[in-house]
């Protein structure tokens, strides 16, 4: 019994050192460049740690026939700190996750159903393209231009993994035609002709 | 014409400038603790960056019931440098991934099919236990105690993923009765007696 | 003289440009994955760069025999954001630090007085295990098992440096059997007998 | 006397134990994921730390009216492992760097000479655009979007720094339109029309 | 019309996914060991990515006839949390920038005008020493004593970009000189004499 | 039987994937920006991990009557790659570590014997001193001037460890006249006058 409350005392000395295995997002504060501040160990609980969304497709029903479901800090907040997020991925037939990156993480995709055509392209221009069936693996490096495509007649979906709890997603033709970009700065930086920029802008929303 | 040659000698000078946006291992090289020397840029294919292994169940007619299939560094080069490795977890009926840590990284789990019960203990000794479905995701923070048991009647599997392309793996079990470290040592160290050691031992093939 | 107000006012601007050479921890503040916000650094004093509770054995009248004196960042906030943390190991005879990893940080260890037999195991699941006299230096890589034990018949201690101000600890016996992790659970993830398991929660104070 | 030379014997020893202020790219031996071996110190120059190709304006005569004159490792071997690389920007009258990303660094921009209108979209798709006269300094969060236009009627220069010795550049048009990158997946992926594709194809000799 | 409304749901929805591609600085919040929280991204305008101070000549009316216009952090919120910043030197006829340090980040510096004479000494001890004109790059690895002297008979100036939007600045002659370090100490850690200690802490306002 | 052989086999399939738990240094090959190749995991021995030359007193019969010996990556091959590093210091009566800097580490230092007064001066020109006595612990932050100096009668003695395998180490005094630096340049850089420095130089042995 003595040497219980000995083992315990040294137990609780012991785990006060070690504050931070983890850092459970508060969302309510401000950010920083490392991530949320943390809550309080005490009121993490397991499921803080667990994420229940992706285990329903994403509705598809959309101009792209596609659903990205994301769990990044914001989503679930018990990666926050520890250099990790996924995202769900879903395609209908004829569907397509459009020309994006990631600016600030690489990505693992591994197909759960259907088959997908996926690719990158290097900073040296170079193109690396290969069509997937489920169960394999595709890496992206950080930042590339890279896409995914249905290339069945059903339904695909793939879980993707990310080296940061916050990888950031900047899709191709929303950043060039879904804002204010003035139409003339898209032509100038993309020698895309006026009418086709004003197309797309009208049709993704744009303005400019 | 000569428009399109200035634009390609631009373009040549250009991609000499980034020659890194990824670096398959050349596994016959030595390693550096950065990971693996590249192989040439132009050496690269596409399905340098694809890994087909983990599609089909492990093996799990062993003591465990379960399988591991790593896809790291070693098994697949094109993950090098980028951050990230992957991993495909089996669990047959009464299968079980026994407590286990991954020194170098932080995981992600993602519930391919049956139902897996999942924890880990953290420095503070407070345990985060789960069951979870297909579709859930579980973060399990970096170098902490964490296992997987089958929940279910029938197989279960997940694939996981970490932020480093060698995570590393250190299997209890086999830490304390798989090897040289004599028993004396594992008695000393752990507390459990003499005959509970060895017998493990002899189980999992360690001597000492 | 109107050359050092010139000068003075050249500094003055200067060193406003250059606030966190360090960043001593505000204890008050949640936790950032980076670590504790900082005190101003107007406040902040040649003391707070300064720990004194490492010059004396720790107690070791308990089950261990052995007392582990953290300076982590809770104990020692000067260095917080400093990427190293140390501690003080006391070891009576007999006395032994059981199993444990940190799981954010390698160990360099340096040998006070005494004796100690210290070791750990690779993922590979290799051991290196080393007898070290006063002076010598041993170091432990991130997040795998080890242990030090009194290799001699008076008393040892050791100072330890982690490269992170926030290391961790975790202890292998207390996270098998100082908490609530269910019987169960810790013979299905051991292969330990339940037996074995119950007696060593009954020691250490476990539940379940 | 006596004390110069144990002076020098331990100024000796100190600088032996100091062998890696800078690693000078040995741009023969294979890259690694951080970067290019080094060459041994003993052959550094000072000539290895200064680059001078950055001193002229590129050649603008093309396309783009514009040059980008890279100093990464490549270029300029003694920054490879120091975090940092650099490049000039010519544009002139109608000059444009097209829109294009850095996966691997955030970027400074000084204006040397001229107007230049620079702009980058973040994920969460705002537009930041300003007009920047020499001396201004602007900001680009790594793998973001962005391009320089001259702004006025004469050449306008820049000279850009990255936080890292290979931040890689990838340009929209030649990721989409100058390889071999298939017509029906560039229109897949970007909701451009065939027509538009090939004609770009065409100019920037694409295949596919 | 209706495939605009579902896709501005899927553009919403990933725009959530990604806040924090930058982080511009709250100065009024309490710092981090990452740097200071963000403001919230709609509070962030382009202007926050641009700093005008570096376009005119710094004060060289003092002591070393030059001057150091650092925009860091404190004077660039929209670099906090991006890794670089920068600053301009002038120096006058006969100016210098004294030998210093910066304890958190590498340098690359751009001659703008003049002929600067720049230098730095390596761990090792070896001297690398160049007279640079405009347009010439210089490298100083992290940490290391180095300086910048005019070399020419007019005015020149430099931008220098680091890799740490907080990459300090130690300044040797301050550090020794313009504070309240002891004589005593100063004499005993530099074997300069008190004399020539006293007589520079007179002219640089150092006490003690 | 069979069980034990599938287990092994799973144990060999395991430890396979996880081939870097460290890095012992390969000191023939050459380094790079992450440290020495390494050498392969069958060679390594338990005494690589171990490191006995800081046990005895380095000699101070020198100018400084002090003695710095190192166990950087150079001397101990086993911490490469582990992010760690230690020295021993040794102060004879009226010993000094004179002014200097690592420019690529924070420090920890214990205090194993007699007095030492220790200090360091911040980028803000803030000047931290304090008199420790044996099993104090003081930080110094990266790359910023520090001393240590002993202060008390008898020798005294310190184990330092800091967080790179390869933290430099520059001494002022050597950098500035114990080498080819000419007096022109360090009278320029420094203030000191002609006379001191070629004075210092004629001590320490420098040239120019």
């Amino acid at each position: 019994m003595m040497r219980t409350i000995f083992l315990l005392s040294l137990l609780f000395a012991l785990s006060n050192a070690s504050v931070q295995d983890f850092c459970v997002a508060n969302l309510k504060r401000a950010e920083t460049p490392a991530g949320y501040p943390c809550i309080r160990p005490i009121h993490v609980k397991a499921t803080d740690f667990v994420f229940s969304g992706l285990g329903t497709p994403g509705n598809t029903t959309n101009i792209i026939n596609a659903a990205v479901t994301p769990a990044f800090a914001a989503q679930f907040p018990g990666l926050n700190g520890l250099g990790l997020s996924t995202a769900r991925l879903d395609l209908a037939p004829k569907g397509v996750i459009p020309m994006h990156t990631h600016p600030g993480a690489s990505e693992v995709l591994y197909v759960l159903s259907g088959s997908i055509t996926a690719g990158f392209v290097s900073s040296a221009n170079a193109v690396y393209v290969q069509t997937l069936k489920p169960g394999q693996v595709m890496i992206f490096p950080q930042g590339l231009l890279h896409f995914q495509i249905n290339a069945g007649k059903s339904s695909a979906a793939a879980v993707v993994t990310f080296n940061s709890a916050n990888p950031g997603l900047q899709i191709l033709d929303f950043a060039l035609f879904a804002n204010s970009l003035p139409t003339e700065l898209v032509v100038g930086t993309t020698f895309l002709d006026a009418t086709t920029v004003k197309k797309l802008k009208g049709v993704l929303g744009g303005t400019g």
